[in-house]
């Protein structure tokens, strides 16, 4: 559930290129790539919040990092060689000490879904001790930079 | 649940050394590529039943293909550069048109649980219809090579 | 040499982020990362000159094909995880059977050289045998589209 | 030019396995597949002569790292997902502050030469500096463990 504290989600949009090295031997896209496009829309969602991913995904300063605890994709229809996905990307689920990604993948300009998937990030502090989501994170989380 | 014609699932070894490609620019294991050693996983998992995965995963001559339409990992603990994991796998289901495998990751000669997953297989026909798995195949996979 | 048919090759430009699974365990892109960026930049070139990658690398229809059959970087200064690359591809050679292409890597908006290499594709046909290059190619090698 | 100091370079030998995410679209090895190919090998050598490549490519207490400062490779012949490569791994050259590593890639059991590469290593200091080789380092590179 999301935290009643929290408005809902903003939904961001990103764009990824099925690249060479992207696909299977049969010319699907290799499921494997579609975490590493996870990651990569995480990466934009916190930029689109005005945070640096390479200061919220570990950050000394402020003692904490936010590691990749669970991920999940289900793969609906095959992607191939040189298509462009549109990626949602948005927050299901904001908890105390965790935030948990949803990712829909469309074609470029269709309204298909081709894959879901879902990653829970969990806070943690400077000793891998679960900790509480900085509030700062979480106050940027919800606005449009 | 697993069909009752089936006698419970071999859980098959192996091993993966984290390389220095696996890990993130904080020299933890990139979740990605534990997707990467469940694929390899399944793939040693075949060989062990004597089945060649070139011609498991897609068999144009048979007419079948079995992509992987969903995948789940959860992260408990983190793995560095330079670890061997060992992969414990097994089939946790297997259904007439479905099988899923469940992976649980170990140090080289530990028996603390550093992850676990699950990857559904489906069979399909040449032009991407849901089939019944090969009788053949069924067969193969609870037999020791 | 530049086969006197054919006038200056133009410099192509492309952005690529440095994305979380590009760096070694130290937080510095690994070296193998950057032939996937020169990858990419082939097949942006491409794209800037009215080819489809999908259709160029492998074309089944006109019976060629363009494997990369060397590839050389050399990295002068490293980079960082969310760093931003400028990537200035151009074509250095074009043979009658072959196209080496060159890269240039640099901040997004320095001039300082960061690495710089050449990745060499050898036109075939459907065995694997040497071939020349299709005038098709050729000529849209040296358009703007 | 080998320095006259050190005996020739053994040859270390290990296998790799051409995994599904190894591939291009067609089926053949992705050209960047060879090149991480040729980073485990280096780590396989290392580890035959006693050291741990996790304290070798960077290490804090002697203040040194071993950055890969260029590559190269050719692609003669290609290689498909289930092949198993023969890597003999040794050191063409080394100077007073770097290492070249060749690698030649062969079918499991022929002698038909399927790709060959070299990379270079570059001492550095703790401020990215050249500086010497540790002598540790040398002594062990031509050691057997």
């Amino acid at each position: 559930m999301t935290s009643p504290t929290h408005p809902p989600s903003k939904t961001h949009r990103t764009f990824v290129r099925v690249r060479f090295g992207d696909t299977d031997p049969y010319g699907i896209v290799y499921f494997v790539s579609y975490f590493r496009y996870c990651h990569r829309a995480i990466e934009e969602f916190l930029r689109s919040c005005g945070l640096k991913p390479e200061e919220t995904f570990k950050n000394v300063q402020e003692g904490f990092g936010l590691p990749i605890v669970e991920a999940w994709c289900r793969f609906r229809r095959p992607s191939r060689y040189g298509d462009i996905l549109r990626v949602e990307t948005s927050i299901q689920e904001m908890r105390s000490k965790a935030i948990i990604f949803r990712f829909e993948f469309y074609p470029e300009e269709g309204t298909e879904l081709m894959a879901v998937g879902t990653a829970n990030l969990l806070a943690i502090d400077a000793t891998w001790r679960v900790r509480d989501l900085p509030e700062r994170l979480k106050e940027s989380l919800f606005q449009e930079k």
